[in-house]
């Protein structure tokens, strides 16, 4: 006889409704309930439909380079949701930029049989990930600049991120801009950077780059050094990301800089923090959640033998401009 | 003969320190250079002393509830670290706070036969942690309330940090304080408030204590809510951690109150931003990285055989109070 929730409910003396919150970890229930649910879970030997035991697992690997900050915690988040609601479990492995780690990582998922691996890193791996491909691994990439190889990936387009700004703020009437960068050896940086300089430029305007990092505190000292030396030649500032502009509000604050009235600042990603700076920050909203559980969906459907053969699909996920407080139309 | 680095700067024409940041991902390095290390590295073979090859990989499994902003992430990279230095890979799982699924994660490490565990968790699994120690994998647990469970453990002293905040703002001359908290459901969160509530109120103090959480927008929602009941009964506000603190000092902008020369507000953690916020936020750092170090270290030695048998130990790591610009001194 198959053990049911209604089963565990009325061994615990509890709803239904409250063994799900316990179980799904959703919504609060007092320690005691809990406990009493627990031990009803455990003495009838109450498994979900939806979680799997642990040796019929079907694992995806999921490698990113770090988890700092909300960008690869977020796209984790979005792909270990749909796969868990598809009855997959996921383990991450992290490379921090390390080339042989990554190629380690992907050799670990290799030997341990992972059903198939989702991939956000560099670019000189394809030889490792082809390796996945040939012994039939579905492997599929987010955030990574394309190549020629044959995989499924999921990006956002960096490049037209970075007009977008460029038009937004060229519609507020501003002509001269600072771009903050992070690291620029990440290829979604330098795309940020081109697509905005062209279009600035296209429309007369003069951007002037800072070259600074995501390493907390780089930009504060870059920033403040650039002014020092150049004064504030700008009306506007573009950040690679939106913990860049924080650092930048920090010191446009410091230096008694007002925002946005004296200089206008956007950032991109729209992270967590980016509705409670002060001024709230205008950005550009990536969907990190979705490219995750986008990217959990391409390669579903490649475990499916069904679609196995099917084409490769590139997604290029839709970015959106969030209008908050932090920049100004100084046309009127 | 065994390949060495210097035979790979010979093959690649470049300097040891060259191979030595690439194979690293320690500073810049062109393009064009990487991709003749790295093609160096493939020709000769090279393998680096460090990073032993996937078959002979030593893997720990590190368990978390999520991965949301800077508190597992950091604790994870500080243990990542210290494994890495010492030989040993790392897998990730999380379970976001579903009993059920955390369950499985042990299981899987249990069945792919890690060689231990890192678990930063709830407390109603030690039964299945138990099953780990008892198949001789070791066991350490971080920031996770003590149980009479035989685990290595690395902690902070929660309800000593709280005393140490309510402490520290009574020598300021505050005397009306708000507590905000986050999820009430972690004991962390429990003892910060009742260490903080003991000391503030043995002293004569009053302590408000406002339920909050750690989604993104709550405290904010909120605290507005509490100004226009309660209009400001206090001059201090402390947050049970940075985030919340961030959101706090957004509301009290928004109302026209000034921090800290109307309100102090102090948090709890010293996560990346804040340093950054506006003002600067006073607050008590909690050692993530050294927590995982610490805790990759304890494994480590559980792992060497002439120490298996050594006695159970739970490190505390100690707080300290990082001052910045949000808390005044109102007894002047």
């Amino acid at each position: 006889m198959k053990i049911t929730i209604k089963d565990v409910a009325r061994e615990a003396n509890v709803s239904i409704a409250t063994v799900s919150r316990v179980l799904n970890g959703t919504g609060k229930v007092n320690k005691k309930t809990k406990e009493q649910v627990l031990k009803a879970v455990k003495k009838l030997g109450y498994k979900t439909s939806t979680i799997p035991l642990a040796q019929d697992l079907k694992i995806i690997g999921i490698l990113v380079p770090d988890l700092f900050a909300y960008h690869y915690s977020e796209i984790i988040e979005g792909a270990t949701e749909t796969l868990r609601k598809n009855g997959y479990g996921s383990i991450i492995a992290t490379f921090n930029g390390r080339i042989l780690e990554e190629e380690v990582a992907i050799e670990y998922f290799f030997t341990r049989r992972v059903y198939g691996v989702i991939v956000c890193t560099s670019e000189e791996d394809d030889e490792k990930l082809r390796r996945l491909l040939d012994i039939a691994i579905p492997v599929v990439t987010v955030d990574r600049e394309n190549t020629d190889f044959r995989f499924d990936s999921v990006n956002i387009d960096n490049y037209l991120g970075g007009k977008m700004v460029a038009k937004y703020l060229l519609s507020k009437g501003h002509k001269k801009f600072l771009h903050i960068t992070g690291d620029i050896d990440l290829y979604s940086i330098r795309y940020r950077r081109d697509g905005f300089k062209y279009q600035i430029e296209k429309s007369g305007g003069r951007v002037n780059v800072l070259e600074s990092s995501f390493t907390t505190g780089t930009t504060y000292k870059k920033l403040k050094e650039y002014i020092r030396k150049n004064g504030v030649d700008f009306t506007a500032i573009f950040t690679s990301d939106d913990l860049i502009a924080l650092e930048t509000l920090k010191v446009l604050y410091d230096e008694g800089i007002k925002v946005p009235d004296d200089v206008s600042v956007m950032g991109f990603d729209d992270g967590y923090m980016a509705q409670f700076s002060i001024p709230p920050l205008t950005t550009v909203k990536q969907p990190r959640k979705e490219m995750g559980k986008m990217a959990a969906r391409l390669l579903i459907d490649r475990l499916n033998p069904e679609k196995r053969n099917s084409v490769v699909r590139k997604m290029m996920m839709s970015l959106e401009i969030v209008e908050r407080e932090s920049v100004k139309n100084i046309e009127r």
